[in-house]
């Protein structure tokens, strides 16, 4: 993915060397950050917020492919997954760490250009990148991101607090980084049988970036402050619709209904995912990565969503016993299941 | 490593699962801990305190050699040097997040022992585990630990502050960490050769232990606050005295003078590095991994160090044109120079 006329060896730089010319680039921003990168560790003063953390951990071969990947989206994406959490809390990011281990047979420009991605959503997202690790990796590469944020105690929005009633709502559309996803596989597939075949994504760019640099929703947390709405329960959707609305169910025991005709697909996502022979619902249920919200409110705060353009009510909370179902187009009753992708049997 | 008769498939376990599995075992204790593993990220209250972070990536075959480290070895260990960064700020730890990235074909029992071990090491400094990632790895074992911590503001202790005349201190000993990974790999090669050779580490705990279990120094922070001393600048020694002596120097725009027959080093460790045909004090000043504290304070406060037993005066801060020094046994000078552990050119 990057060009190898161009190569700085990175034993000859040192960890030190590429510690300091990686965050050479970086500036601070936030009123929070007291002191980021090069001491032992980071200094930050939340004074009367609470503070929010949240990890991940990309691997390759697992969480992505280099093969069609482009080293700056990694960077960009590894970020961005990561600062959905923060949000799900109903928080502000503020700060992330940023660790790259990978091999030394990389060249500098590599990790440059990984680095360049994190830094660019640093900088859309405004959070300030305040430490990290790098290390040469025996194998593949991996990343590992730690986001830092916060919130107001009586703001803070967890898993556990949908009650019976609630409405369910959800931002943006679903499915669209699980077809874009198919797309860039069957892509793959053709370039490796025959690598003079120019990739075929044309027209369809929205599901191949829904996939490639999905956008963590800061603005939808922003959106429900301006309007006043604090959700009673909140989650991101990283596994999938059904998968994510089962942790909410589970912790806050309730049940759910979830009306399929309501579940907003994009329509590019819709035609497309019948081009691969799949469901669309089932891409929105159990497809994953969209990184687009998930939260309860009252009925009460119904008046004031109803005309968001980019949220939608879905369903409502049910108790415990009902279960959670979902209602097709057809007028069926179908348990609600987890299929989402698993991290550890990603063969099925 | 690991007994295979009992074996439990990841894969069955899927990764809810197995987050469900290991956190069973996680109890909360500090009242900065609001909310712990089980949401989009952890919520923690340091109210009028800054907060401290820092991180850590650990690979098999860079950071780790899995033929003889123990699985609840390396948990503890990878605990232990990521909160050493937070008692260098001469902060406390409070909180840490655990990651693991490993092939499937690890079974459960193998992430139990590594879980077990950072939970050991989370019991004995006392902080909680609050989140993290698990994951399935396509390559090695990956580790990723970052800590979070606590400080007064007008005590955080960064390593810009040494001034000219400013006494250098180190905590306990330097050194052992480095012969005790001599020790294994040359029993490693032995094992590799004849596997009926037992390994032959006896009378050598010390050293060993200093390489596997080392032992982040909290006490030598609760010590300096009850003592009344605050260090002008500190780092801990991760990458050996020359190297971590150096950055606080380049920080702190400031020079340095170490004495050879101050630098405390344990009776073993020199006997040891002999048999190895290794000179002692070059294992002190560039060994690293022993995790001790380094730090400057004031020569007021020279009253207070001089009768504690494991804090070691070894040189003083002079001005920066004067250089960094190392004043030898036979009173030769010599210029410092890192030549710590480098991860990118490990080979060397």
């Amino acid at each position: 993915m990057f060009d190898n006329s161009e190569r700085t060896n990175l034993e000859e730089l040192g960890e030190f060397g590429l510690i300091r010319h990686l965050t050479e680039a970086i500036s601070l921003s936030q009123p929070t950050t007291v002191k980021g990168v090069g001491d032992d560790a980071a200094v930050l003063d939340f004074s009367n917020k609470k503070t929010l953390i949240s990890t991940d951990l990309l691997l390759e071969g697992i969480h992505f492919d280099l093969r069609y990947v482009p080293l700056k989206h990694l960077g960009y994406k590894a970020v961005q997954v990561n600062l959905s959490d923060i949000y799900a809390m109903n928080g502000m990011a503020s700060q992330i760490t940023f660790s790259i281990g990978l091999s030394s047979k990389f060249p500098l420009e590599a990790i440059e250009e990984i680095y360049e991605g994190a830094l660019l959503a640093c900088k859309h997202y405004q959070v300030d990148l305040i430490g990290g690790d790098t290390s040469s990796s025996a194998q593949g590469l991996v990343i590992s991101v730690t986001s830092i944020g916060y919130v107001d105690e009586n703001k803070v929005v967890y898993r556990n607090g949908a009650a019976e009633g609630n409405l369910i709502c959800v931002s943006g559309d679903l499915g669209a980084a699980y077809v874009g996803l198919q797309l860039l596989e069957r892509e793959k597939k053709i370039f490796l049988e025959n690598p003079n075949i120019q990739p075929d994504l044309e027209g369809k760019d929205y599901i191949v970036e829904r996939q490639l640099k999905p956008e963590a929703r800061r603005d939808v947390i922003e959106l429900l402050d301006e309007k006043e709405i604090l959700p009673t329960s909140m989650i991101d959707i990283s596994d999938g619709l059904a998968s994510d609305i089962l942790h909410i169910c589970s912790q806050s025991k309730k049940g759910c209904k979830i009306y399929e005709d309501k579940i907003p697909i994009d329509q590019m996502t819709f035609d497309t995912a019948f081009e691969f022979g799949l469901d669309p619902t089932v891409c929105a249920l159990s497809g994953g990565e969209d990184y687009e919200l998930l939260f309860t409110i009252s009925q009460n705060d119904y008046e004031k969503v109803k005309n968001l353009m980019d949220i939608t009510v879905i369903g409502h909370i049910t108790e415990e016993a009902a279960g959670c179902e979902l209602i097709s187009k057809s007028n069926k009753v179908h348990p609600l299941k987890a299929q989402g992708w698993n991290a550890f049997n990603k063969s099925e």
